[in-house]
């Protein structure tokens, strides 16, 4: 009998409190053979943003059925809807706040990556109470209704065994690039930034080197604040101390500093804007 | 043949060092098959009684057998005593200092939680040497005592083969509400403040509404210092930035703000008085 | 049929992004059913000694046959090569930068320890592409071929399949002490701080108790900074807040403070020497 499909959990509850550990409890009940990944639980409370890119830089790394079940859920226990969503590869449970947009909608990681299957996506409302723990609270849906489903789903329950179709789910629109109409600067914006400080931009680096074939990455310049940043192929590459952008390895262009921090050492923040200067 | 049982960890370790990792691997050499679930090893070092609390809130949810290993003891290396304790549902290790305290003694959790079994209580003193780590040093007994006595009590060993019964383990008392003469004011603590900065009382939400029916929910008022708090239902049925206080996930009533984080705002620490105003 | 052994991860990518959920993910897809240890993903970035360490430190209390997958690699995407390495025990993943350096030299670890199986020392260039992701990036060779290295490891495959033997890997020299001519002081170094602030330094406890029979632990002091510092068995035998040394878990002197912060009580960092009067 063949394991499981793996459930990987992505929230924002840190891992100082018992709370993660009650959802895999849950699930271990109902599902004791199914393994657990732990995508993070580092996210920074109620950023639901940053879930979003998590789960589409994540997703297309784990096996077929994967079940990711996400929970930043700033409006738990209000009416605000759960969802249940399978796009032909993976099933997904998280609240209907815009977490699963990059799931359901534009996604700006690579187009090689991640649009598999978008047309035979499915979305439910999750309402059906069998499926939850019994009496849940109102202020910790993970353990109550999120993990309880997310076994289930493993267990090989389909996403319609669990409410209503639906079609109108949240969905965030992606941060979107402008190109200048010289087509000689793209603007973007910083849409994460990793524990390292790395700055990932909203820009994808084989997508400019497709369409703007005039001239290559070792002649472009990134704009960031005060900095001119120029392209290097990796962090090594580059002398310690010194600011680089790079092809990142979720495809988008990122800013990155040699042996140290480019978050602290530019002072940016998510939402900052970068520009692309491409000749 | 079914798994064995899971092998919940609770230490004030961290994970910055290879200290849980070690355990784990322990764990892996005497019970392979043993699934493992990490509650927390985020336990402020040495800080007895809030891993007792979290024990408490996070237990019930754990399948029946679960073995559950908790190590946070600043007095390793000392005489103090290794508990190895059964409850009828659950088995747990963990040194003679008070951390089992709300296995074995009262339990402010709510009522309908956690008072399984109490009559069915053993507590044993794991002297038994023989499923030690062999030459055991004086300072890391999770590697060297714990990990391996949870392997073993996973593998099926009961609690008894461990060591002697013991009748007086050291129990620290639970935190004690009290109640005006009039009974319009109960005066609790902050007994916990999680990740998010939410403070949870000592005070049960059920039993005060099951005992003082002239008034409701909605009329209530905590203070804490300086402010005069509602109730609401969840966090997100409150204006952004406004405290309020709810029945929180455990039973015990929690003092949040949403999107923003009560210890701070109000600067909160554990020990602190609350007062529930009924009327 | 027996489980494939686990593979233990060390990386410094931290547990806020995505990184060590991608890898379990890639290990998932290739290895489902191998177990994964964290030792820690929490090392400082880019601090290979503190890698090499806490690996010398974890490693002996794996099962036989533990597949480490080692990831601090600041030269990701330079030519650095990467090793692949069995010692008759385990066999490691890592990039060539010194971070097996007590695994294929000097370990400062005792001496009981870690020394098993040096002449059955076999090291290969990971060149192999065949058993990497396709089209590997330049920045995230955890993803992309330290974690399918290790999957494939699991699954029974032999280093030597990986890339041919290699010679010459690097190996930082071990931190030496050096002793005074009359034999009364050993000058050591501090080698490592754990997250509970306490000083691992670079002396063997029992090879000096057994090179040192004039005096007894008893009697030496330990001079670190302004502080002389006196011999305990463990923490609790010390007064609350006094500084203490005893032998670490690791076999190494360690320095430490009684429910508290060795570190920040005396504002050392790795590299400050440390002196132990032997009379």
């Amino acid at each position: 009998m063949p394991s499981p499909p793996p459930i990987a959990l992505l929230t924002d509850f840190g891992q100082n409190d018992w709370f993660v550990g009650v959802m895999k409890a849950v699930i271990a009940g109902i599902a004791p053979e199914a393994p657990i990944i732990d995508i993070t639980h580092g996210i920074t409370p109620g950023d639901i943003s940053s879930a979003a890119f998590v789960l589409a830089a994540a997703r297309e790394y784990f096996p077929a059925e994967t079940v990711f079940c996400c929970v930043v859920d700033p409006g738990v226990g209000t009416d605000r809807r759960i969802l249940c969503v399978e796009d032909g590869r993976y099933v997904y449970v998280a609240p209907d706040n815009g977490l699963l947009s990059m799931v359901m909608g534009d996604n700006p990681i690579r187009a090689t990556q991640g649009q598999s299957g978008s047309d035979r996506l499915r979305v439910h409302s999750a309402e059906e109470r069998k499926f939850w723990l019994p009496a849940p609270g109102r202020t910790f849906h993970g353990r109550d209704i999120f993990a309880p489903i997310a076994a289930h789903l493993s267990n090989g329950h389909r996403p319609s065994e669990f409410g209503p179709a639906i079609t109108d789910p949240k969905i965030t629109p992606a941060v979107m690039n402008s190109i200048s109409a010289d087509q000689s600067t793209i603007t973007g914006t910083i849409i994460y930034i990793d524990g390292f400080g790395n700055l990932i931009t909203s820009i994808q680096f084989d997508r400019v080197v497709a369409e703007h074939t005039r001239t290559r990455p070792d002649n472009w310049r990134i704009e960031l604040k005060d900095h001119s940043i120029a392209f290097a192929l990796s962090y090594g590459s580059a002398p310690r101390g010194e600011l680089i952008f790079y092809s990142g390895s979720t495809g988008l262009i990122e800013i990155a500093v040699n042996m140290g921090n480019a978050a602290r050492l530019t002072d940016s923040h998510v939402g900052d804007a970068v520009r692309l200067l491409l000749e």
